[in-house]
């Protein structure tokens, strides 16, 4: 059994986020710069939508009489609407207005006092779908991707959570032509190393700038760097230790 | 904070296993391979031999008392040798029948019913540490990084824990020649993307003979596959599923 040595980021969302263990995927990216600090967590769920995501996020953090005995989650990104996105009648259409109010829901689940899910350390980042390339994917609507990705605008606005836009950055780094998205994307839809490497910069950013204790520069190693084993003593010097230090 | 939602791949080791997480690493591939199945949890410790081994253990997996509030493990890959084999007067020396009694007392640890630590459920890997290529990396020798990987088999075999080696198979892939290993190892001691696909493939296999009930193949997603939501009442099918199906 694994006892709860480390801290978690999660990455709770759709096809996106459970791609992103493939090699230079966000996950993967995350798991190398927080190697020995914070383990990280892929609930991404292909195919799923907002509607979706309420039922299983309640199954995927803790409750608070039960937060004691499990990792806490320093970092969460809640990352959806490339599926909410679908034209009807693809049953994993969610209306816009719904869709915001989700992601609401979803950070209010976290951030409420009032939440059964109440996790006052979780820092959370909401993460805006991609540009649709629909040259490559026609399923999808363009214009109708990037009005979801304005929703979870409006739903950080709202509630005060910071955003990875990642779908401004690639239509920006795309030089504002749907065609030349495919420099970022594998299919239209899915994202390729290039595409995760903007997504990786973007939370670091937002990490930096907003949550820099836990930046993973800022954070010490759970069990001492090899060096500081005290050869005479090993098990002295072999405890446990907090992995974020704070300097006041 | 995370709830205990899926069960654990542990991979324990020294920087052999820290590096899994790079793009191609072996913890990617698992990670990957098993995403929606089996978390890995990369217990990799640069420059760490067994000696310190053994009181790291004892605080990442849990006590038996401890056990029904935390994730199984699944699976535990066990992969030292690589710095307990440096030469004297380096102080990641590890004499030969130390390093090999400690390899059979952390396995003991997991597998002995008297053990605080028993978990009867955890599956255990013995790996075997790669050949340094000292023209690569002059502060190894090549024949007692090679006596390492022969102790590891000693307390597999002792132990009836299967080994993956990884020494051998690289070894021989490189067709016995020291300055051939160089295609497997980044600098050496490290391996690079080749090495590492070796050490998945070895895991693999040993998966698929000896524990096939947990090969990635067999297992079914926490959560059903999006086609299989239930559209006109999602709750209804999206409770958390065990994922190790047992077929008889």
């Amino acid at each position: 059994m694994a006892a709860n040595t480390q801290d978690v980021i999660m990455l709770f969302g759709d096809s996106l986020t459970q791609g992103g263990w493939e090699p230079l995927g966000f996950a993967q990216r995350l798991a190398s710069a927080y190697v020995r600090k914070l383990d990280v967590i892929n609930r991404g769920l292909s195919g799923y939508q907002t509607d979706w995501a309420i039922p299983v996020l309640e199954q995927i953090i803790a409750k608070q009489h039960e937060q004691h005995h499990v990792p806490t989650v320093q970092l969460l990104t809640i990352w959806y609407g490339a599926n909410d996105a679908a034209p009807l009648p693809s049953p994993q259409h969610v209306p816009r207005d719904q869709f915001k109010a989700n992601l609401i829901h979803l950070v209010d689940m976290v951030k409420s006092p009032t939440s059964a899910y109440y996790s006052p350390h979780t820092r959370i980042i909401l993460i805006t779908p991609p540009p649709v390339n629909t040259h490559q994917w026609p399923g999808r609507d363009f214009d109708q991707t990037r009005l979801y990705a304005e929703a979870v605008k409006e739903a950080g606005h709202q509630t005060g959570v910071p955003i990875a836009d990642v779908w401004t950055e690639i239509w920006e780094a795309a030089g504002r032509d749907e065609r030349a998205c495919e420099e970022f994307l594998s299919d239209g839809l899915h994202l390729n190393a290039a595409g995760y490497e903007i997504v990786f910069n973007s939370i670091m950013k937002i990490v930096a700038d907003k949550y820099p204790e836990i930046h993973h520069e800022k954070l010490q190693t759970i069990f001492v760097p090899w060096s500081e084993v005290n050869v005479d003593d090993p098990r002295s010097s072999l405890a446990k230790r907090p992995t974020i230090v704070w300097l006041g």
